[in-house]
């Protein structure tokens, strides 16, 4: 059991919290005798220092040869007018690892923090929805222009793009009974793209996956409706590269835990608990290849201050063992080890909260309760 | 005083929330001596039965001669595979209109619809912005592509369309003392068009609008906050069509009431009251050409039944009022009248509320309550 990992801290509060998790890590090679070779490499502006490049061609080469990814936040101040930007490192490694398939969950890690939603308690209780975002295609990538008095992003999908998305979204409903619902997000009233992205998920999930219920559902009125009726999408959301980037982080503010959100990037469908290997991105590990981040991004404001909530990246640590190394057991004890910890206060114990959250505690600290129930579990 | 009006129920609800909202029309002509002449036609599904078109080109041309356009609804599911759609009807109008900067505020019509939010009422209380969206660019309209394996949508601005719209939000700040503030929403970290836009918008505000505060703004990040913090954004929100699509509707979301929604779309700065006229749009009232819709689409479910909420038609009729006749008071009064009757139950009177606002009132019963303030006031 195990595999290799390469792993970018990125900027400010990324190495923070990437420390931290992966003292989870620590604890679950030493419970469980997996192995996991980590090697760390530079992204983002720790890249741009060194190397005048938001990532380099040997690391890119690198993270083809990982089993997984495990990523922490790009981007700051100080790079504010480089080009390129911090930024465009992560993109680039997504798509040098074609992991297309972008899962962002969108739930209470614990229902301690229910009543921090910006929602009404009744109207967002029981929330459990997956945006999975087309992520290597549409109007992120492609030929674009920039001159002095116009700018143009070719906003395009072909056939492959889609069917292979759509397939990640089959896979995942499949792997519930009944199968999950699933809503295929588009503005096919307006656009080109889209109307091709609805016709062939449509092919897709007919062909492949008839038992699935599928409905199209416009971005626009979506996005009005995760607010006023959240619960009414839970299921899985699958949504090209602009949409889902919106959407995912309307569904952020759902919750109002932006410190909470972890995200798993995939070159393929990964296996059901005990299911088949993937056939599309399989890596080494019998996993699906995966660039693992929080949603949150570097946080200048607090960074160097010992202040960030790690959650999300252990969260995302958890995605990455369940994924890219079908450790689902020890994926669900990290999960429940941050419940219990979020939990903790209600359960009559002692409250270990970061800022974000109300609370007093530092990264370490919220740390060290997480893996003390990791340990106990 | 008054002028020309072009009326396009289209769909559904939309004739009769159309009928409801002209007769405050009739009030303030017989209280004002405004004279307006009004050309009914057809848009949407309507045309599509009739002429096998969505707009023909006659009600172009009468949209073209008209002061203001006031449209109701387009759409339905008895078109749901015609070629065109009912909606590209709307989307030709604005079009040839070039009414490029599409308004749509999000406050709270009246105090009592508060607690109707889906937001707790100590985050969204006081929540007042609108959105400026751009109307006639972007990936909604340019060359597109469609094939059997590929689509494609040019997602394209040039330095003119940014310019003029950038000057309408500019325009719009200045009429407050102090000027409002403004974000430049856009998504320059990945996208070419929005680089241009913010920096196209920063010269313009740089060499026209130097009082005004102008920041930018990601619009994936913005979808976030406007959730978590959505009175931080007091003041004005300019955005590309694509960004402006949704996150109006998001913001349709935070007050909860689609059914109070109105949306101006006008081909230039409107004057502030007692201002000088628009430089650009300019129409025969000496007010700026515009076209007048609700944010909520035709609502088949309920139509034919006189259940339609007619507060978001008599708000855009208000917006109409205001900025192609420079009737502002007249706006006000129509304003002020919706905000009484939804009042009405806290300061001691009857409650008329239609369904969507949780009361048993109809669209007729509605309509006549405001028709009662307005003639008070
Ligand atoms: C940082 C940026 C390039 C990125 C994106 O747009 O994909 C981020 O917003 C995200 O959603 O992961
Ligand atoms: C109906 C549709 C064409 C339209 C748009 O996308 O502009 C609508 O969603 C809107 O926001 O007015």
């Amino acid at each position: 059991k195990g595999g290799k990992i390469l792993i970018l801290p990125g900027d400010h509060i990324g190495p923070e919290v990437v420390t931290e998790a992966l003292k989870i890590l620590d604890i679950i090679e030493e419970a469980t005798g997996a192995k996991f070779e980590r090697d760390f490499d530079l992204c983002g502006g720790a890249s741009l220092d060194k190397h005048k490049d938001s990532v380099t061609e040997a690391v890119l080469k690198k993270s083809e040869e990982a089993d997984a990814v495990f990523f922490g936040s790009a981007g700051g101040p100080e790079w504010g007018h480089s080009q390129p930007n911090p930024e465009s490192g992560l993109l680039r490694i997504r798509k040098r690892l074609q992991v297309f398939a972008n899962l962002r969950p969108c739930n209470f890690a614990s229902k301690a923090l229910i009543h921090r939603s910006p929602i009404k308690p009744e109207i967002i209780t029981g929330v459990d929805f997956t945006i999975i975002r087309e992520n290597c295609g549409g109007a992120y990538y492609g030929e674009k222009t920039e001159e002095k008095d116009y700018g143009c992003d070719p906003w395009e999908y072909s056939r492959p793009e889609i069917e292979r998305v759509a397939r990640v979204a089959g896979a995942l409903a499949m792997q519930r009974d009944p199968p999950l619902p699933v809503w295929s997000v588009d503005k096919a009233n307006v656009l080109a793209s889209p109307r091709v992205w609805r016709r062939i998920t449509h092919e897709v999930f007919g062909k492949e996956f008839p038992e699935v219920e599928i409905r199209d559902q416009l971005a626009d009125s979506l996005a009005m409706l995760l607010i006023t009726k959240p619960t009414a999408f839970n299921g899985l959301i699958v949504t090209d590269n602009t949409f889902g980037d919106i959407l995912s982080d309307e569904s952020g503010g759902l919750t109002g835990s932006l410190g909470l959100l972890p995200s798993a990037s995939l070159a393929g469908a990964p296996a059901a608990e005990g299911g088949d290997s993937p056939v599309l991105g399989r890596n080494n590990a019998g996993g699906v290849v995966g660039l693992y981040e929080p949603v949150h991004g570097s946080a200048p404001d607090i960074s160097g201050k010992g202040l960030a909530n790690p959650v999300a990246q252990v969260l995302s640590l958890a995605m990455m063992l369940r994924y890219s190394f079908n450790m689902h057991r020890e994926a669900e004890v990290v999960e429940r080890a941050i419940a219990k910890v979020l939990d903790s206060k209600d359960d009559g114990g002692l409250e270990v909260r970061t800022g974000d959250l109300g609370g007093t505690a530092g990264t370490r600290e919220m740390s060290e309760a997480i893996q003390g129930e990791v340990r106990r579990l």
